[in-house]
């Protein structure tokens, strides 16, 4: 009797793990869905049948084997290690426990090993971070990474349904005054999750601010590459970027190693790197992203100022890789 | 007796000549407009009154002391040096003879001594290798520039009238059915211009493939960068990405100095830096550039990685002081 529960099971990455399940025929006897108090008692349509909405707040988990969580860091914090204790495994996708030196943090394809390690708690990387480790983590394994300029085109589901919400409100609001917008006389639409308007434009700083100005986006790419490819002192410099599209994170990269790596064995690497498309002739882009499970890598050169290192494009649907297939795909490692 | 053309009167860059040569109050005692044959005999409203448009092609430029051009390559190649031995200046937009010897590449406020070398022929750089090159320009005089990784946003009006046709056109076949771009379901509105729909996603890879895997565009970031500042070996890793933006093209950067430069130290030199608009609580973005002179310049912050170096965000007009108003300010200078 294997028992799964989703919570968050009505968020934007919530829904996508339900589908992701389902499709990928996760063996499973019984599974149970948890939302916030407002939610409970709604009905969800899944294959397993019309399941009910569970409050998280009065959840019994004693028949859970295993725990996708993505109901944010504060529902985490505040639930995750009752489930524990209840015998739960929890695979969380939010950012509560990922530096816990006793959680693996792990990217399947790239560091499967570590989630061996667990006890009770796996953590799923941020969603631009995941996308770049699928093609710096078998570059790494070649040639020993050192140095990583990381700078991301992230769309609005990355901030959940109310990312997509906000976007969509303000091209709705804006409409298709495109004279006004050029000449700059459009009409401010407000916002709300973001600082400025995201639509028709591009927001150079997403996350929020935490140290030496940059965000805790930022510092997730940093210090999450770090654990997932085990290298403490990796070189990361990292710009994160909100930019008006729904679904797709991409990442441009320049990524240097211990010793030069050519063209022609970066792309032989990616080629036949496992949850990666490399695409040769043409270039990835985030609507190419949508609903594939595999990230997208493009654009793949050699340095041009120092030659030896590798400058790439990497795309990937942030919803799937990025949040819930990785989530799921944990979730087989341990079954 | 002061005569400017403007060669290319009715594309967006010379559309946004005139009007600056407007606000400016440029002197001259006549003003002639060079188009296309199919524009020639329209008439165009100026300050200087009603101005028939003349073609290019049958132009005499006797009488002609500045001409600005911004036609397109093949046109300034065709006739810019016609111009040159009729007697006059010509200052060109396009990336004819921007790394001919004799012509110097000017960004004003930045090497404004290279105009005084010029014989005839002077070149508006890249647009946007020039908003980059406001912010590294003094950083470079006070600490010596070694290296760039520059990653941009271009926004569509960046490839001319064209462009924006493009982005405007697919904002009306895609619609506001954001379902189905969500889901992957959307129908490819198809692209003439770009090689993929720039609505709703985007393009990260801007400009004709070259050499090595980079497009002419990046190659024109390390190149006219080099020139721009004096640094024969300036180590740049560029990689340009189109936007779905109207106006305003923006730049991440991690730069590295021959000495450590901090961030206040940075903030201090690029807030009394010419044509640099420099925001410290907010952190501009296309939306706000438009129709400024300045370049914005946000998110000063030392390297993370290795420190010592600078992160920062540039955002300016691409019409203006990426293209126009840097010509326009050319011409003040020898004037």
């Amino acid at each position: 009797m294997t028992t799964v529960a989703v919570v968050g099971a009505t968020g934007a990455v919530g829904r996508t793990m339900l589908a992701i399940l389902e499709e990928r025929g996760f063996a499973m006897d019984r599974l149970r869905l948890a939302a916030s108090k407002r939610s409970a008692g709604q009905m969800v349509s899944t294959r397993q049948g019309d399941i009910e909405l569970e409050s998280l707040d009065d959840f019994d988990a004693v028949d859970v084997d295993i725990a996708l969580f993505s109901a944010g860091g504060d529902r985490s914090r505040a639930h995750a290690e009752r489930f524990v204790e209840a015998g739960a495994v929890v695979i969380d996708n939010s950012s509560a426990f990922r530096m816990r030196e006793d959680v693996p943090l792990v990217v399947v394809g790239v560091n499967d090993d570590a989630a061996a390690g667990h006890v009770g708690l796996i953590a799923n990387p941020n969603c631009t971070t995941m996308t770049l480790m699928m093609a710096a983590g078998p570059l790494h394994e070649a040639a020993g990474l050192r140095s990583m300029v990381a700078t991301s085109y992230q769309s609005v589901s990355g901030s959940g349904q109310r990312g997509v919400d906000e976007l969509v409100g303000q091209h709705h609001a804006l409409g298709n005054d495109f004279a006004a917008l050029m000449d700059g006389s459009w009409v401010d639409p407000g916002a709300e999750l973001y600082e400025r308007p995201i639509a028709h434009n591009i927001l150079p700083m997403a996350g929020s601010l935490v140290d030496g100005g940059y965000t805790d986006e930022e510092m997730k790419l940093v210090n999450e590459s770090r654990k997932i490819l085990g290298i403490a002192d990796l070189d990361v410099e990292p710009t994160c970027v909100r930019v008006p599209v729904l679904v797709g994170h991409g990442v441009a990269a320049t990524l240097r190693f211990d010793r030069d790596l050519s063209a022609d064995e970066a792309t032989s690497i990616l080629g036949s790197a496992p949850g990666v498309e490399l695409w040769k002739d043409r270039t990835p882009t985030p609507l190419d992203s949508v609903g594939i499970d595999e990230v997208l890598v493009g654009r793949v050169r050699e340095t041009v100022g120092t030659p030896g290192g590798i400058n790439l494009w990497v795309v990937g649907d942030n919803l799937r890789k990025g949040a819930a297939l990785n989530a799921v795909q944990i979730a087989e490692l341990i079954s």
